[in-house]
């Protein structure tokens, strides 16, 4: 079971949590808990070194933020106990949760599940520090975002558990967010490869990080609601479903930024050269779509977020002579949406009926992006709404799918 | 170098160590630094788990606690590196304090220095969290009140340090506390065996232990100001003085309350029994003095805290028949002076030149205890500020010494 920070932001909070692990301990099961520190404990940490430095030691960032997790780890212990249960609190290196030696992000090597073994054993609550872990030579690590998430899925398949529940403040994954879309409903199911293109895509539920890890090591994951006894959404290998529905729901995000760089010269290096040019920066590009006009030039598009449009201009216009673009034009308040389901793969038609849709509302399609189990478009944000409704309904996304469990 | 919570309260505050940190490190040294949660940390996670139980596990107390430690080595470090020195942290556990298996009060077994001695060696300046340690377990402990001073103290001797600086809010050990009497002087040089009767007089710049642990260690202390550069007062093994000036300092404790006993039995086990039923309550009782009156009876008086007299007072009543005792007394308003210096062994007319002096003002003594190196009396609190007036006077205390080092 993994707590977000949401739901373990007070005493008050924690409380509940407890309710939530008492009821599945006293259903039999042996039982783990992951959390995540305290609602904004995080923030206040990174501000503090913020007074610091600007690039404060990554090392001792990884001492400071783990501080965040272990203060939760003892208080929900404490009410655990309080409560006449026996529980134990575990921190990332108590665990032992081995990553590698790379801090702000380390990925975790192995669990040494001998530690914690002996107390499941006899009958205890074993609560566990997510989002850490400790090197070969003891320095404390950071995972970095989903950080969390991650170390439950890992803590479940190296404990060969049954499942890994993940409680956050919402219900489960949806066709697509219900804050936007009315119909939005809820999956009972959907598969790893679904669930990672949904990540991806921007549908915050689950980092992709432990997704991957999830699906690599077979293991069944829940999204459910830590406020709500509501069923969440399970996540595993085969979703049993109508073939028919090849599509399982919408992923969008907003705030996107076309550039465009016309003229190009036609050749191997080009384009890499602009994205190494962009990457030095550390600017993060999303869908990238090159057009060959004639033998000698081609046109070169793609995304960045809004935020870091001016970064990204300042880039190209500083290397326009090593680059040896014609033009530069850019195109603001743009979205992306994104139909994602493994049936797509077998169904080439989905893609051409997402078109003929969005064209049926008069929504102009700037570029496409796709994969085996996606369709991305780019469009005009101002039209995102109405693309999601028309595209959930396209695909009757509202409709039950007969699951057969 | 240790710096206790005040002196680390806010990155304001780390930034004027690193300056003091600096500096030493320039001189040439080898400099371990150890560090308190900052400020009022503790307290704020005290009360969280207050919010819990009012007796949370100690074992998750002491996970909880540890966190204070961990973000002040984190935040320091990263002030020092960002300076442009070599830094870094270790926790309890990171640098090997060993401690017994004990929860919020544990004893530290050992110290594997392996694990620091290379950062020394390549010229880094290590900050340690104070307080804490770990069992051959795993298992996070802290070293209750006084605790920092003592980590500092023990890695210092582990390391074979030259000394060991403990920097306060005050300016280095008084003759007596100059909030209340005008006259106090800082001493130069204080004996470990004084230092130890100061602290547990209630002298509260050092905990006994970590003077205890200097002792056994043969390890010069020195208490000095974290927010002034004048020199503090050196602890160790021989002070050399005058060896006229017997008396040392004065320590003093306010809110003491007598309580006396008449009649009980005159036997072996009478004293001890009302003893036990005071400790079977975590009561602690101070001064004790014995009467007999007659072969058949004893009178019996002791001092407790005012905070805890009615339960004192309880007790006893409630054992009344148990106890044997024909009557009981008390007397609240009371306090506690104490002479105390090494001279004082070899001089037996000091005791006396005390009970003169206060007589001589009309104070009335109303117990007496002493040791080798210390006397104490009550009397009337009301009269404590000119008992304490009148023996800084009678014991030339305001004079500089003649020291010789």
């Amino acid at each position: 079971m993994k707590f977000g920070g949401t739901s373990v932001a007070s005493v008050e909070r924690l409380q509940k949590v407890a309710d939530r692990v008492i009821k599945k301990k006293e259903a039999g099961n042996q039982v783990i808990v992951v959390v995540s520190a305290m609602g904004k404990t995080t923030d206040s940490l990174v501000s503090m070194a913020g007074e610091i430095s600007d690039r404060p030691s990554k090392r001792e960032m990884d001492v400071l933020l783990s501080t965040g997790e272990q203060v939760t780890i003892a208080l929900l212990s404490m009410v655990l106990i309080e409560r006449g249960y026996d529980a134990i609190s575990f921190t990332g290196w108590q665990a032992g949760i081995r990553t590698e030696a790379v801090h702000e992000s380390a990925r975790i090597a192995s669990i040494d599940t001998s530690l914690i073994r002996p107390q499941l054993k006899k009958g205890s609550i074993v609560i566990v520090a997510g989002f850490q872990g400790v090197t070969e030579d003891g320095a404390i690590t950071t995972l970095g975002r989903g950080g969390s998430d991650t170390s439950a899925v890992a803590l479940a398949a190296a404990f060969g558990a049954q499942r890994c529940e993940i409680y956050t403040d919402v219900t489960g994954v949806f066709t697509t967010d219900p804050r936007y879309v009315d119909k939005a409903r809820k999956l009972k199911e959907i598969s790893y490869d679904e669930m990672l293109e949904m990540a991806y895509l921007g549908a915050g539920v689950l980092h992709p990080r432990a997704v991957e890890y999830a699906k690599n090591s077979h293991l069944e994951l829940v999204v459910c609601s830590s406020f709500s006894d509501e069923e969440g959404t399970v996540i595993k290998e085969e979703v049993s479903m109508e073939k028919t529905k090849s599509v399982r729901g919408l992923a969008f995000e907003k705030n996107v930024t076309k550039v465009t760089l016309l003229g190009l010269p036609n050749n191997v290096t080009a384009v890499s050269r602009v994205f190494d040019a962009i990457a030095a920066k550390h600017i993060n590009i999303d869908v990238i779509v090159q057009n060959v006009l004639d033998e000698a030039r081609t046109s070169l598009s793609f995304t960045v977020d809004h935020d870091v449009l001016d970064e990204t201009l300042d880039v190209l216009r500083e290397q326009e002579k090593e680059l040896e673009y014609h033009q530069m034009i850019f195109e603001s308040e743009l979205a992306k949406v994104s139909i994602v389901g493994s049936g797509m793969a077998s169904n080439p038609g989905v893609a051409a009926q997402m078109f003929h849709a969005l064209a049926g509302k008069g929504i102009k399609v700037k570029m496409i992006s796709t994969s085996e189990i996606k369709v991305s478009t780019i469009i005009d944000e101002s039209k995102l709404l109405l693309a999601l409704d028309t595209l959930h309904e396209t695909f009757h996304l509202a409709e039950e799918e007969s699951v057969s469990l």
